[in-house]
This record gives structure tokens, sequence and C-alpha cells, in this order.
């Protein structure tokens, strides 16, 4: 909790969580976030929230929605990062843009956490300049959930995207930050943490995935997650596994792999039932458990990669989320804010005793 | 067409395709494996096969098929290579092995094309050093058929396992050799040739994958296929491009997770059709749809990775296939032996002007 939330005019008896977020930048403009906000505050009635973007646009858009009254304070930035934007140029010119002015609310700690449906690179970039990496950590990681067999319905998945490599140190603390995120978000005592590779034999593989492999099987203790080794990617979607660690390039190219394949699948699954007049009357029979069936695998249900070895919690949201994906990404930045996350994963990898520093290539166990 | 075909005694008139049959070391057993070659030899009446495992367990099973009587010659081999055995093993130790069999029956042009379920490291090791590699080609690659939006209903997909990295001159050969695979599969006269990153943009990705973007745009002739620039994982299944190069470390994340993928959201529409009596009603009705929809994602379809840079073809099945998954892998090697591939690949990687060695790291434009 904020120290500041009283700021923006408490109603409720309940300590509030400020989420700041980013209203500029996404695919479906502010309007989307204005609504995926409101949509938000219907299932946590005491959360409150900055707003960044620009005024003129913000302000009718806000006034309309009758639940948000009092709960926001909107703080004008008159520039916007494009998708087009690298990240270099972001942090250089990016001062006065809705996305700078998002990651430093969590900074000034006016907002518990921080959501943006903008350039991931550019959203990275400053909040590594401006919430600094955790002691010990070299390369953060951007992990999201996947829909899987597991009981909770979702893996966790890291590095999705935050940088195009890692060495096994990196991947060690991938692991261990992974585990945090599972066993705060799906209530796991032991999360069973494996690294992605292209065969689950101990000489398959790239070399640093083979340090990696005994760097993380050394540094286990026993504790508070289970190493299950090598896993490919038919695990991703599995229940034999609750966090797949691997770089950012190989699970970016899985994410977006995955989520091609369930698009293909449901167009071919819509097709198929408008084929015939026949087939269409088959719709209508089954129309609950197809409707069943979209919103098990539907992406929007649970939206937002989850910036992870910072000092503060940043949570991206696809860049296309509509208002119900957008409400989903800040009830999961709402949900991190509420469970101290951010703290319990510093105290975490400090634990580790994996070293103060964070250089790169420097394997400390 | 090989001129030893005629040792099968052939009863057509048009010219006998000979299809080299490892019956060992799938999941399934030598009973798929035959009830597959006699699947396909109802589709290809002039098919023959040579037949590589253990003649006792193989001769009863062949007989009981009348419409593989006189079409197939039995090869004794006393050894099985397993899923376990190391590729390095198998070349050393496999020589009485159905798998070197079988390879060894196109390097003596008793036959047209090889067909394994087995251990796909041994398959490629063992291929490599008896069909040995095309002039140029530093690294084979293996290519797959993947489900996509196009015409064709396909997508081009190498490398998807042959080597865990690329080099970009290798990246430029698999551009080359996929682009003349899906001439010759799908009839394109220009196919559209994608590269696997996680951006689109030119300063995104690997700095191998930089320079495989220069070396393509450069080496590219306007001539016979497209180059469209990097694509992403989401690309793999669209009908934005036919052919999509990447390394076997990163194609064959991409193909396992779309593979999980997909049987996971199978998985999940079963289930919602049987969650109620209700729904198990309307699954009665949308029976049509579904069964439609289950066909034109079966993975079994098309199923085979083809090795290309080789002096020969090879196809690997799935492990696990079924009867239908082998006759379609054997129909497979059937049609690019039909095709002679081999020879027109040969021909356009010389043509290419890409050098008659075969060493690593040497670009040459």
């Amino acid at each position: 909790m904020s120290e500041t939330a009283n700021r923006i005019s408490p109603t409720q008896d309940t300590p509030n969580i400020v989420i700041s977020v980013d209203a500029m930048g996404g695919d479906k403009g502010c309007g989307a976030v204005v609504s995926g906000m409101a949509k938000a505050a219907q299932t946590y009635p005491n959360i409150k929230f900055i707003v960044h973007g620009d005024q003129a646009q913000l302000a009718p858009l806000l006034a309309k929605r009758k639940n948000l009254s009092g709960k926001y304070e909107v703080r004008h930035a008159a520039d916007v990062i494009t998708m087009d934007d690298k990240p270099s140029h972001a942090m250089r010119n990016g001062k006065n843009s809705s996305m700078w002015g998002t990651v430093e609310a969590v900074k000034a700690k006016d907002a518990d956490a921080a959501v943006s449906c903008g350039n991931t690179g550019a959203l990275m970039a400053i909040s590594m300049l401006r919430l600094r990496k955790l002691p010990g950590v070299y390369r953060p990681a951007i992990a999201i959930l996947w829909p899987s067999r597991n009981a909770s319905g979702f893996n966790v998945m890291l590095d999705v995207g935050a940088d195009i490599r890692a060495d096994a140190p990196d991947l060690l603390k991938y692991a261990l930050m992974g585990a945090s995120y599972a066993r705060n978000g799906f209530g796991l005592k032991r999360p069973r943490v494996g690294l992605l590779n292209v065969g689950t034999e101990e000489h398959k593989g790239r070399p640093e995935l083979k340090e990696a492999h005994e760097l993380i099987s050394e540094t286990f203790d026993g504790g508070d997650y289970e190493y299950v080794g090598f896993v490919e990617g038919n695990d991703i979607p599995s229940d034999t596994v609750d966090v797949i660690v691997t770089d950012g390039f190989t699970g970016n190219i899985a994410l977006k792999t995955g989520e091609g394949t369930a698009n293909m699948i449901g167009t071919a699954m819509r097709e198929s039932f408008k084929a015939t007049l026949l087939s269409r009357l088959g719709a209508l029979f089954a129309i609950v458990p197809l409707k069943r069936f979209s919103r098990r695998i539907d992406p929007r249900r649970k939206n937002g990669g989850v910036f992870l070895g910072l000092n503060g919690t940043v949570v991206k949201s696809h860049g296309g989320a509509d208002a119900t994906g957008i409400a989903a990404a800040i009830t999961l930045a709402y949900d991190l804010a509420a469970e101290n996350f951010s703290e319990k994963l510093a105290v975490r990898v400090a634990s580790a005793g994996l070293g103060g520093d964070s250089e790169p290539h420097v394997t400390k166990s």
C-alpha cells in the first residue's frame, strides 16, 4: 500500500491500492483503457487510479464513468511513446510521455503498481532506468500466465521478451523469480520449475542450457520449489510443470506461436460451423459447450506480462487489448500489489545468496 | 525412379516408386508401420517397398495384407536403434540396424526415398554419413508442413531440429531449400520466404539474424522466390508467408509449442462437450462441423519432416505416428520421389552460386 493513496480521497475501510495507468500507446486508444479501469473498479471497490495521458481526451471519458467518480487523479502527459519508437529513444526523449509518468508514480511511491499497453521494449527500458534492478539481478524478465492443464488453469513462463539472451546465472534467477510468482499467484507451496530445451536428455541442447541445468540443480536447496529438469515445447500447456524458464528470444517465439496456433484453430472452428446450413443449426444446439470452450481459451481472461527483477511492479498489457483485456491486466497489478509481491520477491532473490552485484557471466552459488 | 525397382516384380505400366521403410523404432511397433504401408498402397498402386526390420515379426504381418502382395521385399535387420540412443552411438554401432539399412537402400539406389519413425538425431546422423551433404550445404535441415491459412492449407518451416544452431550462411541455404520445397510441394511459382524473429523491425533480434537478413536480401535475385523479411511466431500459421526459416532449436520449440497448444485446445473442446447432458446432446447435433474441424487440424494428415541438403530423400515420421500418420509420411516420400525433388533441390542449391564447399561461417555471395 502506498502512503500517498490518501491523496485521492479513499472512501473504504479497507486499505486502498493505487494503480498507475498509462492511458496512451495501446492499439485501441484511451477509450478502451478507461473502460478497462471501470470494469476493474467493479471487481475491486478499493482500487484507485493515477491516470497518465492527454488531459483533454481523458477528462470527458473518465467523467462518463460513474463508478470511477472520486477514484482517480489525471496526470497530464504531453507525449506518447509509439510502438515504433526504439527503447533507447524512449529513454532519452520520453520524460514527458504518459509511459514515463506511469512508471515514475511507482518510483515516487504514489502508486503501488503500474500498467501500460504500450511499446514493450520502451516500457522495460524506462522501468529499468527509473525503478532499478534488484540486487543480484542482471537481466530482468517478463513473466506471463499460459493456459495449461494444471488445476489453476495456468503455467508461468519467463522470459517472454525482456532480453533476447540469457546466460546460465540469468536462467537461475528466472527460476527463483518464476517460482516466487507461482507461489504467490497460484498459492502453490512447491511450484515445479522446468528449463525449456529441445529434448529432456542431459546431453541435448545449447551449452548455456547445460550450464544452467547444473547451476539450478546445485543451487536448488529442496526448499520452496522443485526443479524438474528440462522440459519441451509441448510441456508448456501441460500439467507436468508450473514454471517454464527460457531466454526472451525463445520465450517470445513460443508465446506468439501459441497465440497464432490458438487463433488459427479458433478461425477453423468458426468456419466449420458456418460451412453449411446444417452446421449452423448444429452450432445453435452446441452454443453452451462452445461458449464454455471459448471462455476457457480466451486469451483476454489473463492478460499481462509482469516485469520481474525490478524494485516495483510493472504489468505490460497486450498492445491490442480491449476493455476486458485491460481490466485483466489492472486486476493482475492489483493482486500483486495487495500481496506485496514485489517486496516478497526481493527478499527471495536476496536470500538465495546469489550475491549482491548484478554482473553478467558470474556464477555464484 | 530407381533402376533396380524391377527387383520387386513390377506389375503396373507406370514406373514404380520404391520406398525404403524402417519398420522398427516407432512408438507403435511394426504393426502400425505395415498398416501404414497398406494404406499408402491403396492411394498409389505403383508403390513398392523395401522393408527393414525383424524378418520373423514382419513376415506374418505383411502376409496378412493382400494389397501388398508382390509389392515388397524384406531386408532382415538384427538391431533396432532406440529413442534413447545417442546419434554418435548409432553412427558407430548401428550398421546392423533397420534404420541403417533403410538409408543404405537409398544410397545404393535400390529405393527412391526412405521413411523412418525412429530416433531423429540418429536418423540424421546416419543419413549424413551415408548420403553425404549436398555441395554448398554445411548444415542440413528438417522441413515440416505447418497447418496455415494459406490456400494450400500449409506453410513450410525449417529447420525444426536437425541442428541446434544455424549461422547466417546456413539460414540463407534454408531459405533456398525451403522455397524449393514449397515450389514443388504446393506448385507455388514464387513462394514468400520469411526469417523468424522476435520483431519485424530491422534493429531487433539476434546478431546472426541481422546478418542473415542482409545476406538473404543481397543474394535474393528477384527470381523464383520472394523474401518478405522478418516474421514473428504468430505468422507461422498465417497466410502472410509460405516458408519460415529459423534455427533448429527455435524451430523445434515452436513446433512442439504449436502441437502442445493444439492438443490442449482439443482436450478443452472435448471436455466442454462432455460437461453436461445438454452439451452432449449439442455435440450430437454438431457432429458434422466438429468432424470437419477435427479433420482440418488433424496433425496425422500431413506427417513427415523432410531432410533437406542431402544426396537423397529421407522422411522422418512422428515417432508416435499410427497407421494414418505413417501412410501420410510414406505418401509424402512417394510424392517427393515422383517429382525428382532431390535432384531439383541439388540443382537449385548449386545454381545459387554459393560455392562448392561446405565450410561453416563462410559467407559467399
